[in-house]
């Protein structure tokens, strides 16, 4: 018998059917005779209904109210769910995220946890329930109704996980798993059984929309094992914990690829070097809110100094105009950019250990003659830009190159 | 400077438009220097939307549940109705009905009020805000949510009113106030400026749809003035108070005339009268749920009784089987009955110190050759039953005998 936190997300709960859908899936684990809490998400399509009737009297609405407002699409999903569970002969009692309590901070619309109170969901589980937690919903110490931000089910879930120490927080999503890469790119892409949390986070932060990043490092930090399941097609789904001495992940150096289409990048070349200088150029970046990733810097001739940065495509006409009046300011010479990039990592808690990876990564795209433009790496990951015709090529030639192809068809 | 607690029904605030609407009454109101608590529904359709969802799951829900999933009518309103009243430039904060809170006993879908906590929303007052309360909710002593059944939110309004002594408790409808009878049957019917709290319970347990008979004994039992206005055109309504002395409740020995269609009467002859007789009757009507209304007993010729009673006409069928059978253990002659028959009363609080109203009803409907089957009197009113047919016929005459219509076109 375990102990397990199950979260099922907007698309799976979406209509009638699919929360009975639902109903039996965890009537299955409880038949196996484990313990079940259950975090749902609004139904899909719901919380945009709302935020347009808002929308419809207001361009600014007031943060409290709005999630008075929006926090009602998840207390319709528990109330139908535990309907749906009594149908089909189960226990279960709906709790509202103020019911539980999980108790947040003051910052409407993008909350954080401060603590759950676990007793009335420990005795409910005790008497038999199950017991079905609203997602994404908080409430502040006056009893004001807060909400996690968009995707906050997944950080209520591992939180609900963590506060009861359950065994497991199982993320049912659409995907039946985390994938060596995106199967729509590389069809011979292979579902992982087992993936670590730094390998997960630096899959999500680069590109892999499986699973919210603040989840997974919530999860890492209170070591609370993740599992991404589907909601429509049985299956054990990826694991993802860490890595234990005995469990050497598959004994795979490589763990997937990961990539990132929408990039951009800027270059000031010519910059006379003196300290400060990268704080002049990336401080009115960070003020316009454009986030940067990866940053190059690299001192040439005549004490000058190049600079290079990439930032989202969406932002690159913005951070160009602000950077051509900072090389103005910083007497640069030039300032050049590329709209038409994209990030390809290679993942794998295994290149801690093993020398070599990077420069395989490289021969590999140079065999294809896909040029690299920038190069970041961590102790984990190495990421390259590359032209954006080069995107597919690349990530099947790495593919291949680390051995992740699927054994046989399945 | 008064103090009003102001209700909006579903139809007020049926979408955003009719929210903004709202805003702006409760902003007039606030202009004139009241201050405003304002109790609203769900948004018309949207309980049927939400019943209609767990109806696709299960026919036989869970109370509890059910009141978790409809209970998000009202708060999605309440969240609306403060970010409209924002935009028009007013300070407003909502509250769910436990968040208020507002105790009730267990009683899922039908609870009961047993206490309400009026510290909070006397503080926010006192800030200069408008309060804007879930109607129809609150929670219980274990923090579970429940509802006051359908309606409820006229009595969710009555009973914040008394908490928190209002001078006044406004309920908008889409009538615009309490009239000498329905005008759909009588052009000149009349609203009235004033009401006392028996003769409106009398109108409203008499047919007359404008408020929940519960609201209005409650309003009368803690003396909370009630007015009946109207959200879409402008005008005073109608105040349902109790009488004083100086107000002679516009002079009128009876202030309306009430009707009830869909009746039935069912009669049971030459029943052998013995002690007990009426409760073998009336039993076997009471455990199978159906309401009785009108009872009279005379007793006949051979020791032998009558029996009459009158119902809904829905339960006609059902009554008259129950009766039949009921008749042949009684040893009873005959089992008669009639499901083409209404109900017409006059209310008026004159009646007590002035003799002859009655007689003068019935002349009136004997001079239109109107047939009278049935008469029960109390001490506010008199109520007849005739055949359908002669329904708008007699409300008209007593309408026009009792000097209700209109002086003049208005």
């Amino acid at each position: 018998m375990s102990f397990l936190v199950q979260k099922f997300g907007g698309t799976s709960v979406a209509d009638p059917e699919r929360i009975e859908n639902v109903a039996r899936l965890v009537g299955n684990a409880k038949d196996k005779g484990h313990d079940v809490v259950v975090v749902v998400s609004a139904m899909s399509g719901e919380t945009n209904r709302l935020l347009g009737l808002a929308g419809e009297i207001s361009g600014n609405p007031s943060k409290r109210e709005m999630d008075v407002l929006v926090s009602t699409g998840e207390q319709v999903t528990i109330a139908l769910l535990c309907i749906a569970l009594h149908k089909h002969g189960y226990k279960a009692r709906s709790y509202t995220g103020a019911q539980v309590k999980i108790l947040t901070d003051d910052a409407h619309g993008k909350a954080r946890i401060q603590h759950i109170d676990d007793k009335p969901i420990r005795s409910d589980l005790d008497a038999g329930n199950v017991v079905v937690v609203a997602g994404f919903q908080g409430v502040n110490e006056h009893g004001e109704i807060t909400t996690l931000g968009r995707g906050g089910s997944d950080t209520s879930a591992v939180a609900l996980a963590a506060a009861l120490t359950a065994d497991e927080c199982q993320i049912f999503t659409d995907v039946d798993g985390v994938y060596t890469t995106d199967p729509r790119v590389e069809p011979k892409a292979r579902r992982l059984d087992k993936i670590t949390f730094e390998e997960m986070l630096e899959m999500a932060s680069l590109g892999s929309k499986v699973l919210q990043t603040r989840s997974v490092e919530f999860a890492g930090k209170y070591n609370v094992p993740l599992r991404v399941l589907s909601s429509f097609a049985p299956g054990e789904g990826t694991l993802i914990s860490y890595d234990n001495e005995e469990q050497d992940m598959e004994n795979a150096l490589v763990s997937g690829i990961a990539f990132a289409r929408d990039e951009a990048q800027l270059k000031i070349t010519g910059v006379p070097d003196q300290p400060g200088v990268a704080a002049r150029i990336l401080g009115p970046i960070a003020d316009a809110n454009i986030e940067v990733d990866m940053i190059i810097q690299n001192t040439g001739a005549n004490n000058c100094t190049d600079f290079t940065f990439t930032i989202h495509r969406s932002e690159y006409d913005r951070a160009k105009a602000i950077l051509i009046s900072e090389a103005e300011k910083l007497n640069a010479r030039e300032v050049q950019g590329d709209d038409k990039i994209v990030k390809v990592s290679i993942v794998g808690v295994g290149m801690r250990s093993h020398a070599g990876i990077a420069s395989k990564m490289f021969k590999t795209l140079a065999d294809e003659a896909i040029n690299i433009l920038l190069i970041a790496t961590s102790e984990i990951k190495v990421s390259v830009v590359i032209e954006e015709k080069y995107l597919e090529l690349a990530v099947r030639s790495l593919h291949e190159a680390f051995g992740l192809a699927a054994d046989k068809e399945e």
